[in-house]
């Protein structure tokens, strides 16, 4: 398991930021996969506005015709109607605005190392339910398409939408697949036993800690039989939460899952698990311990200090695996690994 | 708008307790339908354990083949492995107890006001995601069969699940439909543009107040394109939250559908709202204030007080709707009201 020596590969200065005062304070958090002779990464562009002393400004966003657009909007901050919140955002007028929005960008490559930002977004925030922005895209490819699910922010809460596209040109959205809260949804892209299946990360504040979850689709619209497969165990990385990374990958031995764990102090780690191959709501082993922990420099310290999160992976035809991960809520780095090395990470 | 002069209808006393050890405190928010010559409730039965002095008795589920049995834990107030959790349960040896839990037990009438409560459980908690009990039934005839949805509660949290019956004696399970947390569900019983719909109830703890969403279905158990249908205004009545009351009525100027606000003081109210015939995602009129308030001795005093909330109704051929609700966690109430009535209680 090799970090790559160009970490991060990708950065904020490398990325054009999408409306006039916007600026670029995270690309992040990439999915992932391969169109045509490319490796394509959907990276989550989070933006705020830098503000002239005195003043405030976030982002805001306007629909019309289905079609979100983003404007900076600056209020002086002795002017009555302004109530500021913590460090996240702002009360203009009685309405709720945060100091950032993300939407998501396409980045390109031959060799899945150098990568090629695009100047513009890909998907934008463009109703209501991601007022807030959207963030943190899964890619499952399914025969000619390419299924993208997202989480939406809004002031009703998050939630999981899904989009698709064929050309990574133009984009189907096909409605929220998760109500709020849920998140951290990985579609794996074959059916078992006649349904596709996927793993998510219902909030249940109040009762247990966040934790994996199972669901089944006929259509990867509609999604039931939730099942609670996966808990927080009480070591160090996952004591506050564990949630899924990017869609499994068939193996011989199992459904290979990576997952992040959220431990003491907001650590968040990388780790791994197999399901079987016939019954997905079977957990047949689980690594121990995480096989990847912030210890670099841009992993310790950043936007978000001390956060290592995937969400995108490609392999090769060789058992070779880019995982692709975000650092710091504000870079794209990438670790080498095979499928034998994930495979050997876990424990019975 | 009547409230039956013979109100409460049921009440613990009419209800055996299901296992030794174990004591009724609530029989309450009935779902409600019409079962060949009868009146069908589905009652939400809440029993705790009576203890003697220095010990504390919890209600404990053992699943065995896929059947719960229920059996009362009873320990010494003073032993070391017990550990009390303000009023609601107890963590005995590292495993959390809720102090009551909940089945749904079926109630028999011909005239939908003097019923026979049978000696037994229909639902009985028999599952993991069951563990804390089974709540608030709502039952949505479609063609010979009777689907129930109602809450389980668990470590993991709250959640809606699906059972069908054809005969009230036999049940099918059809798992999950809505993740944690998320409840009052309502299943409308017939399809709007080829898909069935439904309200729900998602937390969304951290953001917006719980609000009333919609989702579609083309079977009934995979759910999808969920949407914020109505938040809760600001009003007395709706401060805290809403949710939705039992399947929603067709009349010809729409889906007639109560609802609950849960307002100051943790008043629980009922009010009204009418959707669209062929876009129930539109609200076309909604009641400015609800149509019945906590006021009567048994809806202001009793086990939790100030509470009126429903999830069954059985309407009339006379245009008559016999409104069940439960008042105080504790007992089934009948209001008389009729379509016009419930109608004329919106405003545009």
């Amino acid at each position: 398991m090799k970090r790559h020596i160009d970490n991060p590969l990708i950065g904020p200065a490398d990325v054009v930021p999408s409306a006039p005062g916007f600026r670029v304070r995270g690309a992040f958090n990439p999915g992932a996969t391969r169109f045509q002779d490319e490796i394509l990464l959907l990276l989550r562009v989070a933006e705020d506005c830098p503000a002239e002393e005195g003043t405030v400004s976030v982002p805001t966003l306007k629909i019309a015709d289905g079609i979100g657009r983003a404007e900076a909007l600056t209020v002086a901050l002795d002017d009555p109607d302004v109530r500021l919140k913590d460090t996240r955002g702002v009360i203009y007028k009685g309405v709720d605005y945060l100091s950032t929005m993300s939407h998501l960008r396409l980045a390109r490559s031959r060799d899945g190392i150098h990568f090629t930002v695009n100047e513009t977004p890909f998907i934008f925030p463009s109703e209501p339910c991601e007022r807030f922005g959207v963030e943190d895209a899964r890619i499952t490819r399914i025969g000619d398409t390419w299924y993208i699910n997202y989480t939406c922010v809004s002031p009703d809460g998050w939630a999981t939408r899904l989009a698709s596209t064929r050309d990574f040109k133009s984009l189907v959205r096909h409605g929220t697949i998760f109500t709020v809260q849920n998140k951290d949804v990985a579609i794996t892209p074959e059916k078992v036993n006649g349904l596709y299946w996927a793993l998510h990360r219902p909030n249940n504040s109040g009762f247990g800690r966040p934790s994996i979850w199972y669901a089944e689709s006929p259509d990867l619209i509609h999604w039931g039989n939730h099942r609670c497969l996966l808990r927080p165990r009480d070591t160090i990385w996952e004591e506050m939460k564990i949630g899924g990374g990017f869609p499994s990958i068939r193996t011989e031995q199992g459904w290979l899952q990576v997952y992040h764990g959220k431990g003491r102090d907001q650590v968040y780690s990388l780790s791994a698990l197999l399901l079987d191959l016939n019954d997905p709501t079977r957990i047949v082993k689980q690594a121990k311990s995480p096989f990847l922990i912030p210890e670099e420099p841009y992993e310790t310290d950043g936007f978000f200090g001390n956060v290592v999160f995937s969400n995108g992976a490609v392999t090769w035809p060789d058992g070779r695996v880019f995982i692709y991960y975000g650092a710091c809520d504000e870079t794209v780095c990438l670790v080498e690994t095979t499928i034998a090395e994930l495979l050997g990470s876990l424990d019975s």
